[in-house]
Parts: C-alpha cells; structure tokens; sequence
C-alpha cells in the first residue's frame, strides 16, 4: 500500500459517485456525486473531481458500472458514455485502472465492510474460504460468485438478470406473460427491480379489475400504508426473490454466505422477514437443508461499490 | 513437463478409466477401465492400474469425479469412497495430487480437444479469449464456466442441475408436478438426464392413457424406430435442454462458445437438430440476438473428461 490515495467511482443510471480511498477505505468526507447528464464522458466527471481535492497524486483509480465490461472497456447502456480504462488512467494521471461491473465491486467490498453494513435476514453461519454470492436488485437485477483466490476473491463477470423468469405456478406463468411485454420474453429482471416491482402491481391491479400504473416509490409508500394490493405485489416479489436467490445458491453453492444488495434491496429489507422470504427460500425438496446452510445478510452500506473497487486496488495490486 | 508421465483417473457412477498422460496428451493406448463395485476405495484401482503399467514414476496424479469437490476431499454419493487428494499422491507416490468435478476437467479439456472431438450443434464463430460454458448431461446434470485465466482456464465450481427447471408453459408445470416426485421440488436434472428422459416419456404415455415405464435406452431405440410417444419425449428434453443453456448462457455470456458433453448429450446430438434446439435456444425476445452469438458444439470425445485432467496438471504445474 503507498501512502498516495486511489480514486474509486460508482456509475449507476443517473448519478456517479467518486471519492478517495487509502488502502480499502473510502475517505467518506471526499466523497461526492455528479449528474451524469451534466457530462459528456466519466474523464470529464473524475477531472472536476480531481481538481476539487485539489489535484493528488493517485496510485490508482477503479470505477464500478452497472452494465456489462468487456476486458477493458465499457459502455453504457442508457448513456453515451463509452469507459476505457487506458483513457482514465491518461485523464487522472494514476499508473492504472480497473473496470469493475457493479456486482462484481459488491463482491469486492465483503471482505471489507463492518459488522454495521449487514443485516441479516436468514440465520447461519457463514463458512470462511467457500464460495460466497452478491445479488443485486436496483435499476435491474445481477448476480456474481465471490470465489476464494490467492490474492484476493475471483469474481467472474455474469448477466443474471436475463435469465427466463422463475415458474413454479399458474400465476408465475400469468405474471410472466404480462411482464414479459411486446416480445413475450420475461426475464428475472422483469420482476426483480423498480420497474419490476412497479409491473408486478400493475399486473395484479388488472387481475383484480381495476388496472393502475403507479411506480415502485408509490408501490412501497401504499405498502407502509397497508394498502393490500402493494402488500400482494410484495409478497410475489419477495417469493419470486427467494426462488431465484435459490437457484443461484444450488448452482453455485455459497457457503460463505449469500449477500443482497442495491437500492431495491436495502428498501424491501424490512418486508422479507414477514413476507415468507426464508419460507421460499428453502422449499426447495430434497435440497431443502443445503439451502438452511446459506446465511443470507442484506448490504445496508449504500457506499459498498466504492469500498469494493478500493479493495480490489489495494488486494490485487 | 517432466518426462515423467501423469496418472490421470475419470471416476463415474459405475466404473472408473484410467490412464497415463504426456503433458495434455493422454495415452489412448494406456487407458483402462475398472468397475467401482470391485473395489473398496481408489487408492485400490490406482495401485492395481500402476502395477499393470510397471509402476512408473509420476509427475503428479489428477482425477475427475461425477460429484461435488469440497478442497481437497470428495464424499461420492452414491459409493462408499471418501477421495482425499493427499491420500492419492501417498497410494500413487505422485508429488502432488488434483481433484476436479467432471465438468470441470471437461472445461479443462476444450484447450486440447482436436477437431474431429467436436461435433458443431449451432453455428457460430466462437470469440477466442471469452468465457466458454461446459454442460453436462449424462447420469446427472451441470455446467461450469470456463473463464480465461493466467495459468489455463479459471474453471468455478457449481452444481447447475439443482436448480428449478425452467418452465415457460402449462406443458412444462405439469411435466414439473411429475418429475418433481414426492418432494415437490422438480430441478432441471429431473428432466436434463438419463432418467430425466425416460420420466418426460412415462409422463407423456401417462397424459396419453397409455402409462409405461421403459428405460432411457429403450426410449432411444424407439425413437430410431420412430415410435410417436418417444419422438415427443425427445422434442420436450431437446426444448428444456434448449431454455436450460440458454439461461445459463446468458447468466455467463460464453462468446467463446458452449459445450455439451456427456453420454446423454453425445445420445441425443443427432436429434437437436431436427427438433428444434438452434430455435427454442434462441427464442429470448430482446436477447435472441445475444443468444446468436454463442455457438454450440458437442463434445464427442468419450475420454475428454481425462484430457481435461492431464491439461490441468499440465498447465497449472
């Protein structure tokens, strides 16, 4: 570790974060947040930045996307922001760069978090040196294996959110017929995300005779308000979570824990207890005690990106 | 490589091959095979094996096993075997000893198979230097990512046919409430197997009034006779095999192509084609151009799963 910082950065939909970190630690004084729309490119956003803190010598800089990364670049899906690496490293003046998809810096930050950033929401004991799992629910849905490696965790880049829609019943396969929309594909993402959450109460509201397009902020504010249909659409999107949550843990098996993240995580947290999250989780037969074996926390750490890309700097450098 | 030659060992349900490697090069004329029942544990099979090769001095052993690896230990499930790989290098005299799952090794194998091991399903041009995906279907099923790495290929483990199985249509559910059998839970390798094949077809004789119960073998004879019931059994596991690797495809984005190997999947490769795999495998709306992009091949080669761990000790040695 030198005693220079590294500059780390999260890029969702609309906002980027960026800050300064010593080893694994972001500097949570330095962080700010910028507009992307006020931008033409990431350099732009990470030299304003710089030139507030004043210009330091930095030993790296690292930057989390949520959307796909191939190799060293990147490019945004719902922006026109196209992200190399050699061309941040030439605009911030660090000796390297790294490029991080959003779920793969989730995985990054685990070994770096404090006890305060989790909160648990099925008992267990994580094993130490197995596998673990991040799941991300936001803008859209991801999922990545947190694999034991010599300095530090693999995470291997993956698109979960694509994969079909979980079926277990008749209503599962008349919600994905509606969410699944003009070209009757439906996705994990169609439900697991805001978006997600707001189709699925439009979906029961049709069902139920009086069909209402509201978005995911006025689904939970009615949820809070007991309002039964936004408590029914968080039911299906609790259910749907713990089916697909389990797939991923019996295909990958996490024993170290599996780990959710993202905005729409940390908002439903509270509802997965009384809504059957655990219940649903587990149903899964005969694999019904593998599945008691996985502790699951949620990430209540709304920095985690930035701590990951720190981490993954100051472990693999 | 040393000039010492690698024992290498493929360890399924019923019998085990085993063989001596050069290098990736695996010494077809080596090989033999030994029935698990005879034997009390593997150390037993690896010495009688060596002493028929005259005990050679070895530069390490690595064996491929149909089963979960935790570390350096595996608990075969349907065997009394407990395998530890320090016991392997003790029995063998080897210096170092390698567990793999079989989908694993054959992730292990692509690097070194020739040509004439690959039979191609879906045309494509695969992407050198992207992640590949092995799946396997064969007594049971799974699939491993095979990802680039410094030192050969970073191969995760995963246990894939745990999960649910997909289903898109009221076809499928009730397929899922038959296999799914007296615990409810019907996973992808209920149907994605050998007994997975003669179950979609004691379902469909079921539906029809005619309820059987033939065996796999029997199921594929009648389909060469072109027996209607076995005919739509193999259109319905074509199709859930389909939906099933392109899930996985697009939760791993294998531009560097997808595999299927195993006894069921060489069984099967003559039909894909014919029953419209190329189409329910990329019948993903939105990402049905994405799905374009993968190319499929079957891997033909019976002993892949021994290349596979002779490549592995040789790259990674």
């Amino acid at each position: 570790m030198t005693d220079q910082p590294s500059l780390v950065a999260d890029i969702g939909g609309t906002n980027t974060r960026v800050a300064l970190a010593h080893g694994a630690q972001v500097q949570t004084g330095s962080i700010m947040r910028f507009r992307n729309a006020d931008h033409k490119g990431l350099e732009g956003v990470l030299r304003e930045y710089l030139h507030e803190q004043k210009n330091p010598a930095l030993s790296g800089v690292c930057v989390a996307i949520a959307g796909p990364v191939e190799g060293d670049r990147a490019q945004m899906t719902n922006l026109d922001w196209l992200i190399e690496a050699p061309s941040l490293a030439k605009a911030t003046g660090a000796p390297r760069a790294a490029l991080l998809n959003d779920l793969q810096a989730q995985g990054h930050a685990l070994d770096h978090l404090g006890p305060d950033a989790l909160s648990p929401i099925v008992a267990g004991a994580p094993e130490p040196g197995n596998a673990r799992l991040v799941v991300g629910i936001g803008t859209g849905f991801n999922a990545a294996a947190v694999l034991p490696g010599a300095n530090g965790p693999v995470i291997p880049a993956a698109e979960a959110g694509h994969a079909t829609l979980p079926v277990t019943c008749d209503d599962d396969l008349s919600l994905a017929a509606h969410v699944g929309g003009a070209d009757g594909f439906a996705s994990v993402e169609d439900v697991l995300s805001g978006r997600g959450i707001a189709a699925t109460h439009a979906w029961l509201s049709a069902r139920a005779g009086q069909p209402e397009h509201i978005t995911p902020a006025e689904v939970m504010a009615r949820l809070e308000d007991g309002d039964p249909a936004a408590r029914e659409a968080a039911f299906t999107v609790t259910r749907i979570l713990a089916v697909t949550t389990s797939n991923l843990a019996l295909t990958f098996l996490p024993l170290g824990g599996i780990y959710l993240c993202g905005g729409v995580a940390r908002a439903i947290a509270p509802w997965l207890g009384g809504m059957g999250f655990e219940e649903a989780l587990t149903d899964k037969g005969r694999f019904s005690p593998l599945m008691r074996r996985f502790a699951v926390h949620v990430v209540t750490d709304d920095y985690a990106a930035l701590t990951g890309c720190a981490g993954h700097l100051a472990t693999q450098g």
